[in-house]
């Protein structure tokens, strides 16, 4: 039998479920898989399917390192939140909609295995920081921008949660004090202009037929099929309305991501999510862009740079959250 | 002979220096004292000048506590920024003109006292959370609104300084991403719309001869003359156009501030300086503004409150930093 204990990740989203298997020195993964989460079967259906993922990764670990249960020490769990983490309660998550469900009570009764919560943003940055782009750092802030923009940090070499575990709500930060209004209610925040739909909707507003016919062959001429990813294509192949849309995503994110540098002088801002797969075109402009807003003594400290693990993040970082709750350290 | 000992707190500023000690416990402050800094006098002059106060209330502590001068255990020094805290040296302060000037050093050798240095607007926070109104805050935001903002944040108990001491910077968070120009070459800065000098500023924009009799008449029509002060003062008194003002100064801070307690999720947000002295009238806005905008679970755990040491905040801080660096803990 292998000295070698496990931990097991969980990284719960509104689309899908990622789950895998790490040594407790986070040096490999093992046996990561993903599922769509079908939240239509409720938080109890949700947790039947994560718990079987749970299970069928153990196969995985036995198999892989021949390790058995008992070298499985628990099961870190990320989640969309806000949550109560002393509890391991999920207290609403819009895209799942639950409210106060004890997630991670309802994961050890079904596992028999010791279970930790945290918010998936915090996970995903986490990850970054434990196994990815953002190794080494001590000042982390963390961005992944998807359907919506999550925020993690870690702050003199700690996760930070804030006073009651709602921080880094970094999407929801106003860059036009009079702006888009935002479903969480305010003005101008940064996911009302950079999440993916954002993107789209500022494309499918600022469309001409003549400048954008990129765009428009690319969707057939159905607006509503325009995502991110499109824009970014078109811009790419040279689409005038395109490149509008992109260059205005650099200004709004640029100037979200120097807000950021200026108050947290950090050594490295990382950035995931489908979004930032559109690559150079948008770190490129994304860091001249805070190049000319933010302090130069900060901007000479902090890389800006993209995750290094697009599928594992959530997984990873949940792991290490587990370790370091319950560990003490990671 | 006393057997309590004492640390003495320095708040250098652009316009006036405050210097006075403590005892180690915080208990009490003894002579504190305000002169003009005169930074015509040359680094090395305001130095002296320096020195001299503090010989100053070391005879104070003499006198008020029977303590000779080996009771003075330090200095704590807070200054303008940026700095290199590990060697004692400020680094460039544009309202005094110094550049890479070793003030701690500088101190240490006049007065034969060991000292520290960190950042003003750091210290400022640190006296507001160890005897002023963000006592007993765990995660604390401080905002210092005069000529200029200054920030400074407490994160899980701990002076938060990022990775080469320029944290902090909220005056320099952008909240119009194509707002006025700001002095730092960012836009939309919050500083560029509610430091001092900017809400007279937008007063000045503002006035129309007809709405706006009071501020008028306040400066004897002479625009140049219309501080935040005579903004305040005319709106308490109806004036139309002051009270258009002191509505989107609510909304520009209200902005900013959102922001900081959706990423802090703090327990506490402490608004010092000479603009903070408005009292309700700029309070009660703030309060509404930061409803209407931030998240209801950050809201509901964070209290926004005027600063309880309008003159010697820096002062007490000044020395908790000593106090922090040199014995370890506050």
């Amino acid at each position: 039998m292998s000295p070698e204990q496990f931990i097991i990740g969980v990284d719960l989203g509104g689309t899908n479920i990622v789950v895998g298997a790490m040594p407790v020195d986070g040096s490999r993964e093992i046996g990561t898989r993903t599922l769509p989460t079908h939240p239509e079967l409720g938080a109890s259906g949700v947790c039947d399917r994560i718990a079987a993922m749970i299970e069928n990764v153990i196969l995985d670990v036995r198999r892989d390192a021949g390790a058995d249960r008992d070298s499985i020490i628990g099961v870190g769990i990320g989640s969309p939140g806000p949550l109560d983490r002393e509890r391991g309660v999920v207290v609403v998550t819009p895209n799942l909609g639950w409210r106060d469900f004890p997630l991670r009570d309802e994961i050890m009764r079904r596992t028999g295995l010791r279970a930790t919560l945290d918010n998936d943003a915090n996970c995903a940055t986490l990850g970054e920081w434990w196994c990815g782009a953002a190794k080494g750092g001590r000042n982390v802030v963390g961005l992944t921008i998807g359907t919506g923009i999550g925020g993690g940090l870690i702050l003199d070499g700690r996760l930070y949660h804030g006073v009651s575990d709602v921080a880094g709500e970094i999407g929801h930060t106003s860059i036009e004090s009079n702006g888009r209004r935002c479903k969480c209610g305010n003005y101008g925040c940064l996911e009302a202009y950079c999440s993916g739909p954002a993107i789209a909707e500022r494309a499918r507003e600022a469309i001409h037929t003549e400048e954008s016919p990129v765009m428009l062959s690319m969707v057939d001429g159905d607006l509503s099929r325009i995502t991110a990813h499109i824009v970014y294509e078109s811009a790419k192949q040279g689409d005038l309305v395109a490149r509008e849309v992109v260059r205005d995503t650099a200004r709004f994110l640029g100037t979200g991501v120097s807000n950021l540098i200026n108050i947290f002088n950090p050594d490295t801002v990382v950035l995931a999510g489908g979004v930032t797969q559109a690559g150079d075109i948008l770190f490129n402009a994304l860091r001249a862009e805070v190049k000319r807003r933010a302090f130069k003594p900060a901007v000479e400290r902090c890389r800006i740079v993209p995750g290094a693990l697009p599928v594992s993040a959530g997984v990873v970082g949940a792991v290490a959250t587990f370790k370091q709750q319950v560990l003490g350290s990671i």
